[in-house]
């Protein structure tokens, strides 16, 4: 493992212990309905590589500041995400039984107290923004209105609605980038987006520079993500290559091969390193991380 | 019909038109997947008397303002409600096919659609409310709190939740009482303080005695609806008094008999307008609203 990935690694076991340690002591601190209340702690607390959290609180690094003030959004943007992965693995939407290894929200619970837990973590999430500590009101503000937009039709619950009415249909590659922007793009810009809030004076030009590098982070985490389905299909399963594809599941390899997969993985990782030429070592956590992310494809 | 009564179906038919007609275009101008924004739009614009609304624009009365800066918070408040039915109306939750006399948002699409609707109007409600015009950001952040509380499981949800465990069990009245304030008194509160909140300098002590006209009213809704149920059974359709209590459903007739249920009415208005006694003539669409409300049972 080379040093930048040791790096990562480090970067993100920190940061994962930080945001579990926070969301756990938080999620107890609020009262509610015994059984909602479980299900979600079950949820929220039930393993996770707090991906999006790290990045939020590597932004703020990046800009030279604590990520002490990142801590609360970071942990809101997770439960956007818990509550989405519960709402996904719904009956009615993917229909998953498991997620990391322990049966999913309504399976563990039911469907009904499932619903409603994606619901309260969802309002919650705005509830800690709207009263994160160290952020002037105007900060607390401008975060409310990137994780609503980032969260709802214009971007993940759009993304997902896109994902839906595509089953079955051939997309274009621009499609299937509209979908992925949306559907996981979003949530991880606003991520990078709000440890860049916290910067009390940071730039148009750095803000820009660090979207362009979510935007490219995104797209990358997707491609990663079907070229593994596809190793894992050949190497641990032995089905063929393509059987997303055969599934009618558009995916970058059935569409560019697996080979131009890569270079499209190769230059989104480019593309993301290029966006952060202008910070100096500050930035190391969030180029370890982007690298760190593109390497276990391969 | 009494003038108070007349107030009271004037100002409810005013405040429905400007507010349908705001979240028409509103929701015109979002765009999103159609399926999905359809399906919002129909959730949304499906009738409705638009009680909580009214009851942010009359509490903006009340305390002297122009009700135009209480538009938008109105317009969101209304947007959690319609995702709460949505989701209620869900096979998992109430499985509901019909609402308003229309089919419900899964009906007309497909829960999955609904499912994301329902998500993706929660998350517009916040961000409406961050960018309301008129009001500063304290406000705004404050009035994001009051939402995320009064819908989350604290409120709203957390209602939801109760009931779901209800189910099946004989409640004691305090605990009836529970359930309401948190399942649909929540957001009838938050309604009025949000009205509350858009003049510059409300003194605690009106918003107290708001919030305890809002507690009130919440609750003189409820046992109206319990009531309105029996007397549908009894002189409509010819059931028996007390089948709402067979069916196992906790209500306020099945607690305290009908002839209490009405005396507990009688006392819910007369502290919903005891609260309002401070206020001047200002204060009369929210005294008609009350009195309007207590006036269908009988």
């Amino acid at each position: 493992m080379s040093g930048l990935h040791q790096l990562a690694a480090d970067f993100l076991e920190t940061c994962r212990a930080r945001v579990d340690a926070e969301l756990d002591q938080r999620i107890e601190q609020e009262s509610a309905s015994g059984r909602l209340q479980e299900a979600m702690r079950y949820s929220v607390l039930g393993g996770g590589k707090r991906i999006r959290p790290a990045l939020c609180l590597a932004t703020a690094r990046a800009l030279g500041q604590s990520d002490d003030q990142a801590l609360v959004p970071a942990c809101a943007v997770e439960l956007i995400h818990a509550y989405s992965l519960i709402h996904d693995d719904l009956p009615a939407m993917d229909d998953d039984d498991l997620r990391r290894g322990r049966p999913t929200t309504h399976i563990a619970y039911d469907e009904a107290t499932a619903i409603l837990a994606g619901d309260a973590l969802q309002a919650l999430a705005f509830g800690w923004i709207a009263e994160a500590p160290g952020l002037s009101e105007s900060v607390r503000l401008a975060m409310v209105r990137e994780l609503a937009g980032a969260s709802g039709h214009r971007g993940m619950v759009g993304g997902q609605a896109i994902d839906l009415e595509s089953v079955g249909k051939s997309l274009a590659l621009s499609q299937l980038e509209t979908m992925h922007r949306h559907k996981t793009g979003a949530l991880i810009e606003a991520s990078v987006r709000m440890g860049a809030m916290t910067a009390p004076s940071v730039g148009e030009q750095a803000l820009a520079a660090l979207a362009g590098y979510a935007k490219a982070l995104g797209l990358a985490f997707q491609v990663q993500d079907d070229l593994l389905d596809i190793e894992g299909d050949t190497e641990v399963i032995g089905k063929p290559r393509g059987s997303d594809a055969a599934r009618s599941k558009p995916t970058y390899p059935a569409l560019l091969g697996v080979a131009g997969a890569r270079k499209h993985l190769d230059a989104l990782l480019a593309s993301a390193q290029q966006s952060l030429r202008e910070f100096g070592p500050e930035a190391d956590p969030l180029r370890a991380m982007a690298d760190y992310v593109v390497a276990r494809t391969h």
